[in-house]
């Protein structure tokens, strides 16, 4: 097997990860925050040790301002939701995941938000000075990924951080592809709320998610609920993270995302990024002698997070990534990956493509074997 | 240690559990329902397992109307939000958690709803016949816990379904306590939506949760993201379990969860609830011969979940807990539980109560050391 769907889920994960996951279940999983008793504050402890964790590899200075969610999907919906109101004006690229586009959707359709899409060039990047054209009076909110999560290009976060930071606009970014490797300061990048997965570049368990939120944001509650704290009223508290962290926290996958946290702290994400751009490079630079592949990737390590997009000919992505993954052992995504208007920027909306997200733990030799399974199909394919 | 307090997390879990989930963090935690190779199929094939072993606990027919959620207050707040609407009227019961108050009275500041909350007797039951007066034009739902988290006290159930049936009313029950021990047949008790945490009496991990919709309960959306289906679309699939199940599942927990389901029904939940009883029996008739001790729970099987909630004296519950952790490492939880509506029905308002709550791994020697315990705190505090 050769797993090249990290853009998915990381797989598979550091030894430490499981272990302290493991060793959480089977010793200290009582409810944090909750009761007074050892096995509850250690779990608390460990919740808390988790946050600044987390916090440190993206120079969050406050852990108290960043939530646990369940994925980056219910982060992205707390601060779309809990930031947009009736009339009011969002802005976002048309590269976004539907995680991003639903949410917006939905609101546009139940409360009657306005949402402007600026759609990408050829290959989904973003002129920030077409984000800066519409703004507007009643704009409250840019919404950017990091990078996609179709063909890993990477947004000019830094120019549209500074864009919303002058014209007094919160600014979301969608990190989901990208954190854990690229390198993210909330502060240097004027980012107002950051959403991310814990289970993709952060090496941690599936059913963990985090929300950044600034200070200053004002932010309403998506959901309420018990919290430990203010337990005498029925309102829910007005303070980080417990305001929007309702019902007992996922204590041994936060264990696991903040073991992850730290083993990247400790591997340097600068080398992880590299790790994986140099598997990158091999399959991008070697797709692009292949008879037949179009690509939609591009080998920069500054404008590509890590993920390697194709078709090949005018065969169905669905049926490359069959054969690759039943001839080959080599396990792909194909389709549209949640992102139809990524597609219809790349001009693949109706072929979707496949994908291939190396994670540091892939192997050069690997993505030899993997280009030569794309060499044989190709010739058996012309 | 003895830990009596399973009402916030179970302690310990089934070695299945632990292991299962280890497993799956090791050798097959792909993204479920996205790709399409073998690691994500089997990811895939463990939810719809896990999915099939909690729907076979409640006579669950259709398993796809089983939504995972992270935790049980996730899923009450999508059965609130979800069915509630400007203008409609809520009834429920003094004796629920704020993850049922707390959602109520946000839509209530918010939106307008109405919210009439009936008040139990001095040990929170409530009278089938309180909740039935109160039916108006515009009621739409009916909510109540199905036991009490601060004293176990059972609530009709039977009687309410049929009460919300007869009059066309969608009944949400919040199974927080008693899933896992308590006989829940959602078909015979009439139940449009049951909300329930997978870390409890179910022996799952925290971060799993679920919500059951019967067929006809028209219901919004919380979250929209990606669902894995109808990826070309911009808005939310309008079927279930994708319709309420965004972004990326917690496969661990998940399969935790199912292990945790499979161990219940193995073992017999009946057979569980008579093992909890003894321990609670045995607590209850104990604690009443002790000097200075105010019980609020009753020992009849049928009318208590399984919790002892008492107070010695005037002595704070927090002291009293903090004595019991200290002096004989025996772990309660203290306070108000996040449940202050409760603790006014039962008159423990401003002091509070002890909540000892067993699991079936418990053992009576450590109910007996429990009294003993309590036995000479109360003497040295006359």
């Amino acid at each position: 097997m050769i797993y090249l769907d990290n853009a998915a889920t990381s797989f598979p994960k550091p030894e430490c990860v499981c272990r302290e996951m493991d060793r959480c279940m089977r010793e200290y999983c009582a409810n944090p925050g909750r009761s007074g008793h050892p096995l509850s504050l250690k779990a608390g402890a460990a919740v808390m040790a988790s946050r600044e964790a987390i916090c440190s590899l993206f120079n969050i200075c406050d852990p108290m301002r960043l939530v646990f969610t369940k994925n980056a999907t219910e982060a992205l919906n707390i601060a779309i939701k809990g930031t947009a109101f009736s009339g009011c004006h969002v802005i976002t690229t048309s590269m976004e995941h539907n995680s991003v586009m639903r949410p917006l959707r939905a609101l546009e359709r139940d409360i009657g938000i306005e949402v402007t899409v600026v759609r990408g060039n050829e290959l989904g990047e973003i002129d920030p000075d077409d984000i800066r054209k519409e703004i507007k009076k009643n704009t409250v909110l840019i919404i950017s990924t990091l990078s996609s999560n179709v063909n890993g290009i990477v947004m000019p976060i830094k120019e549209l951080g500074y864009i919303a930071s002058q014209s007094d606009l919160a600014f979301l970014v969608d990190a989901s592809q990208g954190a854990g490797s690229m390198a993210i300061d909330v502060e240097e990048l004027n980012i107002s709320m950051m959403a991310f997965p814990g289970h993709k570049g952060l090496l941690g368990p599936q059913g963990t998610g985090c929300l950044y939120v600034s200070n200053g944001i004002p932010i309403k509650t998506l959901m309420e609920g018990g919290t430990g704290s203010n337990s005498d009223s029925h309102y829910q508290p007005d303070f980080l993270p417990d305001m929007l962290e309702s019902g007992t926290l996922n204590t041994p996958g936060i264990v696991g995302l903040g073991t992850g946290a730290s083993y990247i702290a400790t591997a340097g994400a600068g080398k992880i990024a590299a790790q994986k751009h140099r598997l990158v490079k091999i399959l991008i630079e070697g797709f692009s002698q292949i008879p037949g592949v179009n690509l939609y990737s591009v080998s920069d390590i500054n404008r590509n997070s890590g993920i390697v997009a194709i078709n090949l000919r005018d065969l169905d992505s669905g049926e490359l990534s069959y054969i690759l993954d039943k001839e080959y052992g080599i396990y792909t995504r194909a389709g549209f990956h949640c992102s139809p208007g990524a597609h219809k920027t790349l001009g693949t909306e109706k072929t979707g493509v496949v994908r291939f997200s190396p994670s540091l733990f892939n192997k050069v030799s690997e993505m030899i074997y993997t280009l030569d399974a794309l060499e044989k199909i190709s010739w058996k394919t012309i």
